[in-house]
């Protein structure tokens, strides 16, 4: 099969990278263009580049020369990961342009004809795409976007009980890791032997992004989940992995087996369609009273599942449970690239 | 005025250590006796017990030898964190024998006739006492508790708004300090890079003593307040600090304004006796978006204030916000000595 | 006695948070101007600063308005802790308008008509004044400045064995802390689970520093130490607090004894002038086999000491050991306002 | 061909658990027996041991009981990583019983007749094994070490210039990494924004394996290599990968590109006969200024790799440079299966 040449926007950040590393080997997808939007344009991506993660950057991506965020670039369509000042116009130009974006910004997220999507949750809103084409007057174009880095966690959790049992309302208080700042982020006199319980816009798109996941496709248009949701979030001293306790009240009655079962046993498209980077579980209960645990757990499954524990009833709600997910992976770049497999195996993608 | 001569048992802990820093100099209480439960009974404190805390041990208990916690002990009156297996029996033993014992210790906290005493909260729950010698027929002796070191810091930013508003329910999350595990405690790689989910029997301790703190002295039993409590603990990698993300469900209904004038206008018996440890504003409210934060609020008042931030309306309790306690000071040597101070203010402590 | 009225430059960052907290109730000191090179000119203190320092930002300084660091200030003298490359010239225009200007900044440092001080190290140096005022037609202004946070714990450690034994050759690695880099100085990503091998211009500063320190005033100018230094600089997770692995080798034999009681008996000019913010043991000795550590000895004399611990014979050089100083209090402000103190004492400072 | 059924003693500590994680495939090992010395005897693996890796327990262990570290067990060689009063004997017991012991305790390292060996360094001294066998009666059983954690990585960064120039002296200042200590090891109050400078032992370790290693092999004896090693050790707040700070002086004179080339071009015995765990390169130099970083290069070539950065001359000594290993993968479980991998090789192991 052809691969799929993609640019990514957004190139040399934290996401960037991440797409760069999740995209090495993948039998769909190429790199062919590097974009971003600072002073980095011009530059080879390693001049521009101060790679971030554990190893080396890739040897092919070293020589290519950074450019502009803007079309054209010489791709099949765009993963982006702008800085979302930038991102609003930037992506609606790629989609004018004819370009598929796939965006892990926010920009877009909340826009009534884009889709917000988790394979996994509601695969049926990439319907959405045809309406915002008709709308928008965008020809081979289109914007679809994943949810924040902490919403993807805790939805993936709540979605097998809501499409189960019905969730009427929901507390979550997040304890989320430094890599969800980007670089250079968090200082670190404020993130060691600290915690800042406060991260700016998270709570609010926790809240709305929650019920949008969660909605009904109707006609063309998204009908938000009918739930109450309520985000504290506060940032730790962790690298990787975004936590959250979570509470649920149920619109049923359930068993605490029951509501294990229902996490334990979750199985979705991306799992029957065996996308490449779909995990096996996309969510791993476990039974030890002390995880999941940030360091280990994170990365289960290549990071794409996320995992629960300590599942129990509630005082106050229904159920209480712990959720991990590895935020910039499945909150972020793999994100983005599971929905862009989805795209394929549904036909929305094509070669330029 | 004479001061007090007051024994601790459990000296050589992370508590026992805070006891011996915090009385340092105190107007009515001056250390006569230390003991402790391990093999470093017979030894001199400064062989016995590794100082963990910044500075160095105070040079008067360096020579004084550490005996073992069952009376008798040559003192007025003990403070006691000791071990939970062994404070049971030994503070009972202690009470028998004619002393007034202030624990920090959980054994006896949910005991129908033991005082769990915050002073600001619920001062009269002191007058338990008398039902205690006459229900176990000690004499001079009784046992007071102080809360569990996380409970603390919640019940001070709940108490004004329950006198106020009445709490219905309440929802709390926490992220608690290493230090709350005593010494060596917390495995560094447990803590470092993760957040731990889990912390034994601490869920059930919040949820059980605030209804116990809130509730109202009868006929010489307290009829627990009725409000349900959901509580979430983590440990995160903080060395003091506790913070929790707290909801509340009112019975009245109150305006944002007049729950935070509540708890910042809030002042109680301590403040009112002018106490030697109290703070002289119990609960500060901060207004920056990003405060409390545990390395910069935890001293504040020396450790005796609990710090709110971040108070807005809830989508699904009625309002949110942030509180912050200094755990092995409010939440626990500084607990109990406020709790002595105004034991001697009410009559209860006297010379042996 | 009427106080010296001072300017401090720098006064929104980290180490002009510290003046400003040392300062409170100094008896020889008070706050007349704040002073700072970035955007928050005009704006009031509180307006302009993050105070990230422990507690609140003290009451009297929150209304005062911030200016530009240039001359006229009113005030009798300036404490600056500029960045290096505003400092060069804002400190010479002070000077030059006849203010002293007491610098914890790198800029002129090395300066040859320029005391590089420590008052408990070179005292004596402060006559290089009177060489800078005639080069420089300074009148009553001059320019004093303190050494790098990290050659100030170094070389406490070191000058009492260079006046007893004399040093021929010095290995010196330190591990430093975070608030070194002042704010938001290192990323919250590259500090955690992590130590950094560089630090911009450290090494090469305590190689020079250090030489310039121990060297001997002659006739207008200092004779460097004749000695060999390395230094290896580490950045460390640590929030406060300089470390450093120390070796020397002598130039006259000496026993393990003596070089113990020379470094634990060390007093001098400060000790004996009793300086308002000099420590009672300028270095402290400690026994224990695994300190000093940061977060137990940094804080040891109000941050004024350096404490010294793991003394022992070396297989390549003579004596190894390990050196604590807190970076920000005697590394920085602390140290800026000691020599102040000294330059009083002098009879360096008037009023205005 | 057939593989080898290797036993692991001390199977349930925290290097144990990276031997069962390295060994997960192997082409030449495969898992026959897991003993350790603690309460876990009779336990399935799954019951006995903490996993405290990220992921899973590989699910072949899991029901695999855990024996007695005492032969006979059902096995033709055996890794051992008992703590060290455990291991003297045992490894005796097991080498007289006939069994191959790949240690990687450091009870036996420092025993005329036994290997401490790193098969890029000194792989001649496998030899020694046969003076053993002689010495000690042994008829198939053996015993083979590895260096000290921290050694290994200093010693790999020495041995290519040492082979090249020569080295007098050495000066080596650590940085170690908390899962060095075991779990649950270091307390966390004692990592958290702290640095420890002792480590029991260490010191003396680094600088007596350091002359065993890079010395010759002679008549069935060890000439240690002739020159002066000093070692300061701390403990830093890192999980996994040991830094060190490096000074040399040389034999021969040598440019600065000398000495970066011999590094960089360095290959040796197991590159050759390219072993199953060999790094391609054993030494990884890096020329960015703030390379090596623990968290960024501690996994360089699975963690087999030593990267080395900031090589420049040196006022003291003639060079100094940076080394960073990853602890309990090139220092300790992949160390001894390299020396096992070795022994192949050299016809040493046979099947039971």
């Amino acid at each position: 099969m052809k691969k799929f040449r993609v640019g990514i926007l957004g190139a040399t950040g934290v996401v960037g990278q991440r797409f760069i590393q999740l995209l090495e080997g993948h039998p769909q997808f190429e790199i062919a263009a590097l974009a971003a939007s600072d002073r980095s344009q011009g530059k080879t991506y390693a001049e521009a580049c101060k790679w971030r993660l554990p190893g080396d950057m890739p040897g092919h991506v070293k020589e290519v020369v950074v450019q502009s965020p803007a079309p054209p670039l010489d791709c099949d369509l765009v993963f982006s990961s702008l800085p979302t000042d930038i991102a609003t116009d930037a992506e609606t130009q790629f989609a004018l342009a004819g370009y598929p974006v796939i965006s892990n910004s926010s920009s877009h997220r909340m826009g009534a004809d884009i889709p917000l999507l988790i394979p996994e949750v509601n695969p049926g809103h990439v319907a959405l795409i045809d309406t915002q084409r008709k709308n928008r007057g965008y020809d081979r174009g289109f914007i679809v976007t994943n949810p924040n880095c902490s919403a993807i966690a805790v939805v993936m959790a709540l979605a097998p009980l809501h499409a189960e049992f019905g969730i009427t309302s929901c507390v979550v208080t997040t304890m989320q890791a430094l890599s969800g700042a980007g670089y250079p982020g968090v200082a670190s006199l404020d993130a060691t032997d600290n915690v800042i319980p406060f991260i700016g816009g998270e709570e609010e798109k926790i809240e709305a992004e929650t019920l949008k996941l969660l909605g009904q496709l109707g006609q063309g248009i998204i009908d938000n989940a009918k739930m109450s949701v309520s985000a504290q979030c506060n940032r730790v001293n962790v690298t990787d992995g975004h936590l959250a306790s979570i509470r649920v009240k149920l619109s049923q009655s359930a068993s605490l087996d029951q509501v294990k079962e229902t996490l334990s046993s979750f199985r979705a498209v991306p799992q029957e369609l065996k996308l490449h980077s779909a995990p096996i579980r996309p969510v791993i209960v476990r039974d030890e009273v002390d995880r999941p645990q940030p360091r280990l757990d994170r990365d289960a499954e290549n990071g794409m599942s996320v995992t629960v524990g300590r599942i129990m009833p509630d005082n106050v709600l229904d159920f209480r449970f712990v959720a991990l997910g590895h935020n910039t992976i499945r909150g972020a770049a793999g994100a983005a690239i599971l929905n862009a497999e989805l795209l394929v195996a549904r036909g929305y993608l094509n070669h330029a």
